[in-house]
């Protein structure tokens, strides 16, 4: 029973180096994280996948806290004449957004967009929240949906709708409004590796590549097992690009009326597609324990006998004191060979197997999610062994993808050798810094720029496009 | 100087008993919570107002979790061909719906609305997920913004957006319906009288009050300080109302295909205007404990002497650790009488002073926002001394408004009696059960019923408007 289960699961999962994208949707799909609805290019986030993004929220809206922010409500809608105020802004969002043009049974006079970002609409607030130098910085946050009217979607890479958080600040000074845009990168970059145990490339965005309205932007940027890139977040200096059409002045400390520098900062539901595609495999999801909706599982062995259940569930209560996500799976109508496959299929990364011979040993007995590798803790130390194994399973799946990562990254001195490494991963090169050579390589290799690491000391002179001299360092990827 | 800003800052609230109506949107200006926008009838959630949201949603969220709910994320349109589905439904709702009828640049082939309400999502994709009795009860809710095109709108209590949380959930039988739909209500009274301080009137509501398309509607109904009724959470059994046009089945234990049974259930942010209109004063806001963002500030007296500061530090972080939600306002540029009158205005239930007199004897002054009740804590177990006061003030507020509430609700037994009573609260009734009836106390009296208590025994024997024979009793009040 258990074996036939195991292969009826496994069937379905179609193998990662055959179909990376069709393994990556099956996954998807078959850990039941969301479904496809009616609305095209809109998914429903099942509770299971939901739960990943809740504690995504807690972990991140914490540390936003720790660094000064408050959260707030905006509005849903926001009328086409504020979209269209800042030039480069809506030039980048206009083809991509949902209209309102009717309410109730009226014909709107002035169209409403569904946000696709909230630029215009904190702006349009702040240019009435802040008067004076006191009211700075005015930093503040909002986990909301938004929308984009995109033509090809993949759950949670790209969907019309996605969840996310956007942070908006406005500050005094050119170099407040700097130190928040890097700041705010390092809470990404500490997050992400720290917590979902991706490791990242840091750094600044090309002109070409920024995000339409800002000065700079700045992103994290992730490896795929297929080498691809996932831009994982970005965070935007504006500098007065804003303030000044939507009028965000404050009175400085003289009484003159001067133009604020604002940012913003935002994160998605893709972390969960940068979560399954940095740490997936064959049997499906591994969950970085930070974000498991369970961290560890219970499996009653042979559950009709002696002790065993009163046994598992003094062992769930303890995890539960402990603070551990613990779930105690004590169905009765599958065996532990479905169980063992379905919460790995689920990503659980710790396996707990309570039965008589174990009792009778003091001990249970695990298994890890990331190496396989099983053991035994003992039952009345059992918190403590399994939040060890949970620090110890962060920090291995940490280092095998950064292991991952720099086999798969290379530093490359012309086309053709730029052409081989994007088939690999990322390729670290010297560019001139033209946006005509940026647009040669996306045509000719189909990696895009992916951004410009704070390190910038050259490691050649010439710019692997155009061989002309060259002050930048570049990673080049194929990108989601 | 205090009595100076004192003045300043009471003489923009209106009177309550002067203008009730405008002394409410005094409170929620000058409270900061919310501001309007330049969408319609949208408003922004300050991070004041934002934060009581927070708090509120946390504390009802834990209790979902505790009765079995898990939350998901559904899309926020929907195709005008769901909307459809079900006949009374699509009556209720469609006169206030928003409608995308544009995506980039094409024009839909089918209207999208903004989500007023998901049942019909939600019942399309149940549809797909419920499958045989073993996926019963799945029981599932929501946060998220909601859009309804109101023609006039009022801070938290109308606005065409609004957050709320919708719970819906699929069962094999309608006795379980029932259950939930119970069970939720129980829910909701206990959160709202426990947390929010607010006595509540629990009941079912009328045929012609009921949702649109569900077959009983349950709710729990508030009184606010000038008699009028709040409905603040509302309930519903569909019966197989919606899972017969959505086809919700599952197979049972004998292999037969039935008809599943639903329910659905709400709160908004219209629970932030009902914490303003039953609690607060002519000094603005009074916030229930449980969930003031702020339960105590600390305001350090004479700041400059001594050890006060080191004091206030100390006081501050042993009240952080005990899991107080404690501000200390160390602002300079204020005197101790403006922020006095800026945390009463903002509702915070505790108020301490420390300075150099208190410091000598060992002890905080305080100040409870409820009753401006003055006294003294001992330092070094201010902690137990500050939650033991918190649980006071929740105490008394419920019991003030509890007996605010029996004061302003009488029996009443003919037309004359019941005009006279809206105008002080609540009236209740014996009634036939006629919607006729209804309409006439409605259209003479402009008071609506709110719902009819569990406990239906009858106080006479005649209906209140027709003097035919009535076996119902029913609270009647004008309404929010």
């Amino acid at each position: 029973m258990a074996k036939q289960s195991k292969q009826e699961f496994v069937q379905h999962i179609t193998p990662r180096d055959e179909n990376f994208s069709q393994w990556y949707t099956d996954v998807v799909k078959m850990a039941d994280l969301m479904d496809y609805t009616p609305v095209r290019g809109c998914m429903a986030l099942k509770p299971y996948g939901n739960r990943i993004w809740e504690l995504i929220r807690e972990g991140l809206d914490l540390r936003f806290q720790e660094t000064g922010h408050e959260n707030v409500s905006m509005p849903m809608l926001i009328p086409e004449s504020l979209l269209l105020k800042e030039a480069e802004h809506v030039e980048g969002f206009a083809p991509e957004v949902a209209w309102v043009t009717q309410g109730g049974n009226e014909e709107l006079t002035e169209r409403l967009a569904i946000r696709p970002t909230s630029e215009t609409m904190f702006c349009t607030m702040f240019s009435q929240w802040v008067q004076s130098w006191r009211d700075l910085p005015m930093k503040y946050n909002q986990w909301c949906s938004v929308m984009r009217w995109e033509k090809t979607t993949r759950p949670f890479l790209r969907t019309a709708e996605f969840w996310w958080q956007e942070g908006h600040t406005v500050h005094a000074t050119a170099e407040e409004a700097q130190e928040e845009t890097l700041l705010m990168l390092e809470v990404y970059r500490a997050f992400i590796e720290d917590v979902l145990c991706i490791p990242l490339f840091t750094g600044q965005k090309s002109e070409k590549e920024k995000f339409a309205g800002a000065r700079a932007t700045y992103s994290v940027e992730a490896m795929m097992q297929d080498g691809k890139a996932l831009q994982a977040g970005t965070t935007h200096n504006f500098g007065t690009n804003f303030s000044v059409p939507f009028e965000v002045r404050y009175q400085n400390k003289e009484g003159v009326l001067e133009y604020c520098h604002e940012t913003s900062w935002g994160v998605s539901t893709r972390l969960i597609g940068a979560i399954i595609m940095a740490h997936g495999d064959e049997r499906g999801l591994k969950l970085p324990p930070g974000v498991a909706p369970f961290q560890a599982v219970i499996l009653p062995i042979a559950a009709h006998k002696g002790n065993v259940m009163d046994t598992c569930h003094q062992a769930f209560e303890q995890l539960k004191q402990a603070g551990v996500r613990v779930k105690l799976d004590d169905r009765d109508n599958v065996s532990p060979g479905w169980k063992f496959n379905e919460w790995e299929l689920k990503g659980v990364p710790l396996r707990l197997e309570i039965g008589p011979r174990d009792i009778q040993n003091g001990v249970a007995s695990y298994m890890r999610r990331d190496t396989f590798e099983k053991g035994t803790l003992p039952l009345d130390k059992l918190a403590e062994g399994v939040k060890g194994l949970l620090n110890d399973i962060a920090r291995e799946m940490f280092r095998i993808a950064d292991e991952f990562r720099l086999s798969r990254t290379a530093d490359v001195f012309n086309m053709e050798e730029l052409g081989e490494q994007i088939n690999v991963g990322y390729a670290r090169a010297m560019w001139c810094g033209s946006c005509e050579c940026e647009d040669k390589i996306k045509d000719q290799t189909s990696a895009s720029s992916r951004n410009m690491p704070f390190d910038q000391t050259p490691f050649a002179d010439k710019c692997v496009c155009c061989g002309e001299p060259a002050g930048r360092v570049m990673y080049f990827a194929k990108a989601y």
